[in-house]
């Protein structure tokens, strides 16, 4: 018999009645509080096309690697989840069949997120009133299919609907961000949604493309890229060009936070044995960190905050990673070094006016001990929400605990998505705000916070907060 | 006055009364429900012999480095707790002597879980209704001594009274498992005791006794062991002889998780020089994670699931090693990095539907950075139950909140006792399907899960769950 | 309007009213009982002088880096703060104006212990009944100057106030400890303040200041400290010194907890290089482990317990360092290795019974990985505090979490302030006792302590515990 699914008004709230009722008391005062989004993987084509989505598997289970992972994990390979394999040697599964997968394994995402993304796509945005399994699947499917079908479940609808006030995307530094351009000269849409400026490919000589997205570079702004002068002035013209189009930041994931500035000549040597292909690793890496450096300096100057989230490594499996390319879950985090590793760009800029940094990482155990610290200390460093793996209700919670001890909410930067499943972003700033609301009922039933003062945060942590830590554009400012 | 010892139908379950009554209504479904123990460190002998325990001190505390460690730690030398020093420089105590330290020292043990576990037994197997303490000691003593003279107290009759359904022993490769024969053979004995194969020593050429070792294995299988090919022949045929005896899985516990593979001469040559005292530190650690790599092929041919819990500083205080021999409780977790690491295990063997790996650590701030992401993506991966150090109620829920969010319960392995201590099995198996219980009734309390599902899942964390990731026979299969 | 400021009888306490009840009920047991205070900062020639504070903003904010670190976070100047700078280049605020700094950021401490602490000074101590803000500002600077006017809050009586029966400074080893001396030969103070022997400059020759300390060194013991046998008879002889002054313990605060010896000719041969400003990175380093070695060797002999907590990295921003000085909130925790790095001392003597050590440190990961661990088997081995960054309820729970299944919590060393702030002492311990209140609460609610035993050990925690652990004299014992 099909169990039934439907949300519970106090999901994630703390179960001691009192706490309980001081946090949905502090929910209610967020109710309908517009979305800022400042970082995340949405193609921003979605929003100019406005076409309607495919197909139930090709909107919520393909793309998102958070849900194609456990199920990999489970045993389902990932043709069967409408991967493509490169080589053509796998069949892909149809639509429905992928999203009988899922159904069918419901049980592997019992204490998930995950799951709690999807229940709340399912029951709230498209009116499923069954849990998944396989007995439902295809129940499910033509239902959700129905809707999408419908006006109302294009992308531009379901941005009003979801209530977003900004959106930021993830650019590749060459893009010509026509989206954007289109987006913002659109009078029909409201909406705001600026690039960012993600330069890691660019900055790493060891990447395999590096040379070749140098020409891209070069190709697109006119600087001889090849050689470092040129390079650094090539780099310039793009973050203006972004910035021109509405960015307030850069992104960066390099595999650690070295920073170490190399001078001028070194790194002008270095740059000319890359692009001949003589650099050794170690120059390489000496020249990517330096790079990073460079980065700092210029947001400095045009003031982009830098969003710096170290330590992953990437495509784990090479097997997977050369059938199905890079962001198939296998993305793995490793311990970072924080504190000497940033000395550099602290030391230069930490109480620089112009500077700003917020700082991610997946590895909890700086929290406490690295992350808080710094960001206690310098006005330039806010503390990245716990994100990927960590945009957890639990994960949530152990962050506040851990960092709020040392920097208070203030030096924190509010929750980001960080997601290219479209429709998850409401379920997650739900999550985020049910988690703060009950971090701080917690306080308040301790007595450690007036209730007032609790609510203020929380109205601070999904605007003010954002607003500052990201350099925003007020609401009135489109 | 002394004060009355009674277990309380509620422990460890959470203090909210809401959160408690679902929690108990949980437990209640795994009321009875037999125990797999696949990781453990019982000598099969003992139930070979069935002969019964000499006395309470002997049973519950000489053996049990738990106990034994935090004694130590509160200043009662070793011999008083019946160790022997190998120099015969020390008297031992005598059990009733070892007896009295334990009760005098009751206070150091607030708050551990070997204390759960001992008042588990006191007052659940023994029937002891006395809080142990100086003024106890005698009387707790000789209650204790009447019951272990009793036919119900010899180990069979604990094992059918505890509920045990299967328990794996870890035995050297060159056992020749007697005592697993004679128990499998024996009609009147109708548990499943299976051995587990623990080859480390045969796999370090730095370990003192390696070549020692390595004549034994040649001595067990007419195997040349001083040539690589043998040697690998010799492990092979080992393998395949615990497997004919019910072996599911071998059990590997290296400083760290290296495995990168060497090519076939080089390993042929290093082997020959360790085996002429001639290799040096660094060939011999290559060699040493070579064969954890050889091992993974083994098992991805013949099925045994691997168990790897690196990172443990062994026999830290030397002056006690010496004396009393290894496992007298200064064995010290270290950091362990797995992601790197694992790598050419997981590209070769990660996908492979013959290769599984239950992975463990005491190391917690993996939990969530490494070891999650790692079996949230690679069907071979199965994270191993927080055990040892964390073998507690609070670990294990430390272990669920931090894990959970990534891979749900489906790639865990459920719990291992992983015990010297026969009569402490029950007890621990009892904590951890509370710890469990409570963790799963807060996600129903918070509208995370139905109260159905949790109670679906406790139930699989105890039978399906550890079956599935350990390879363990069906109930009907012995 | 001004909000009313108010401390709540169950501040701190778990929310749960059966939890609560019960935790309330054990900090009956605790109150008023005498504080003991082993490690902290307080300049002893405060009680000797008895002079009256001078203001409000010189009494709590700019001595206390807490604070003043997070209003520099949030973008107030240290000079705005009361701190100078040395080249005069910024001039510094008035008290008034510092006090109206914190006013007006007070939101910026919302959910930070130093906000606990503040708000317990003001209401407890001062009897502020306004809650800080830029309105209420002038008023509540006003009240407090008023009452720092009175003789009852002169540093004598607030010393009795606050029930201080011993309290330990941190003194340089030439310190001619006279402050102290005075103290005990006062008849009208009946407080007990004992010195502590800091030696960290003195021990590692990169320090910029090296030869200049053992050349005061050598002025205060006629000893030749050029000579490495004359340079360990200073040290011998000041800490005899400091014992005759009833100093109980040493503090050492070094990068790493490296202790490798050298064999006496090539400490001899490194300390002459070093003096002769020859020495090598790698040597110099060498001979600071070396003398971390040596300070446990002479504790063994004197009885000083040793107190280390390694793993800072201090003065992280130069600029400020340059401008400011040390101790100015830039200090940041780094990953620290016990295991290994401790083997040399703990080998030789762990198990001696003149040698007690106290482990404290920033990093987190290592309560239940290491610490603990190494305290549960090592009789010299205490478990420290949760300090500096860590001494928060939040994190107080986690270290009673992470290590009291380990080590229970007659291993661990009692609470320590660590603090400059005087007048913060009381709101220190008194959330110390709330804290662990809250944790032995929790045990009793889930059945795993009596509540006899609870309160038991509570008592033992402010009294017995600390005094085992620092082997402070026992209350008549004055």
């Amino acid at each position: 018999m099909p169990k039934p699914l439907a949300l519970h008004p106090d999901r994630l709230l703390p179960a001691d009645p009192s706490v309980r009722t001081i946090a949905r008391r502090l929910l209610a005062e967020v109710d309908g509080v517009p979305i800022l989004s400042p970082h995340g993987h949405v193609d921003p084509s979605l929003l100019v096309d406005d076409e309607r989505f495919p197909d139930p598997a090709t909107l919520l289970i393909t793309p998102d690697h958070y849900v194609t992972r456990l199920l990999h994990a489970n045993g389902v390979p990932l043709p069967r989840l409408g991967l493509t394999a490169t080589d053509g040697s796998m069949p892909t599964s149809s639509p429905r069949e992928v999203w009988r997968s899922l159904c069918a394994h419901w049980r592997a995402f019992r204490g998930t997120p995950s799951r709690y993304w999807l229940e709340y796509e399912l029951a709230e945005l498209f009116g499923v009133a069954l849990q998944p399994s396989a007995g439902t699947a295809d129940e499910i499917y033509d239902h959700v299919s129905d809707r999408l079908a419908a006006a109302e479940y294009r992308p531009r609808a379901l941005f009003k609907r979801f209530g977003i006030e900004l959106l930021a995307t993830t650019d590749d530094p060459c893009s010509p961000l026509a989206e954007h351009r289109r987006l913002a000269e659109d009078e029909t849409f409201t909406g705001t949604v600026i690039p960012t400026f993600r330069p890691d490919v660019y900055l790493d000589p060891q990447g395999s493309q590096w040379r070749a997205h140098l020409r891209r570079l070069a190709a697109t702004t006119d600087c001889d890229t090849e050689n470092y002068a040129g390079f650094l002035a090539a780099l310039r013209a793009r973050r203006e060009a972004f910035r021109a189009r509405g960015a307030t930041s850069t992104d960066h994931s390099p595999p650690d936070a070295g920073c170490e500035p190399l001078d001028d000549s070194t790194a002008a040597r270095i740059h000319r044995a890359a692009v001949g292909g003589t650099a050794t690793t170690a120059e390489a890496c000496a020249y990517r960190r330096h790079m990073l450096f460079q980065m700092a300096a210029m947001s400095a100057e045009d003031g982009l905050v830098m969003q710096l989230h170290p330590g992953v490594y990437r495509s784990h499996h090479e097997p997977t990673a050369r059938l199905f390319g890079p962001d198939t879950g296998h993305d793995i985090p490793v311990t970072v070094e924080f504190v000497r590793a940033l000395r550099p760009i602290l030391d230069r800029f930490g109480t620089h006016p112009g500077f700003r940094m917020v700082l991610f990482t997946l590895d909890e155990s700086t929290f406490s001990r690295e992350l808080a610290p710094l960001a206690g200390f310098y006005p330039a460093v806010y503390l990245g929400a716990p994100w990927w793996f960590l945009d957890t209700p639990a994960a949530i919670s152990r962050f506040r605990y851990a960092v709020t001890d040392t920097v208070g909410f203030y030096r924190t930067a509010g929750f980001v998505d960080d997601t290219r499943a479209f429709c998850s972003i409401p379920a997650r700033h739900d999550m985020s705000r049910r988690a703060d609301a009950s971090f701080l009922a917690e306080l308040v039933a301790s007595h450690r916070l007036t209730e007032d003062e609790a609510a203020a945060t929380l109205r601070d942590l999904v605007s003010e907060i954002p607003r500052t830590a990201f350099r925003l554009p007020k609401p009135a400012g489109r």
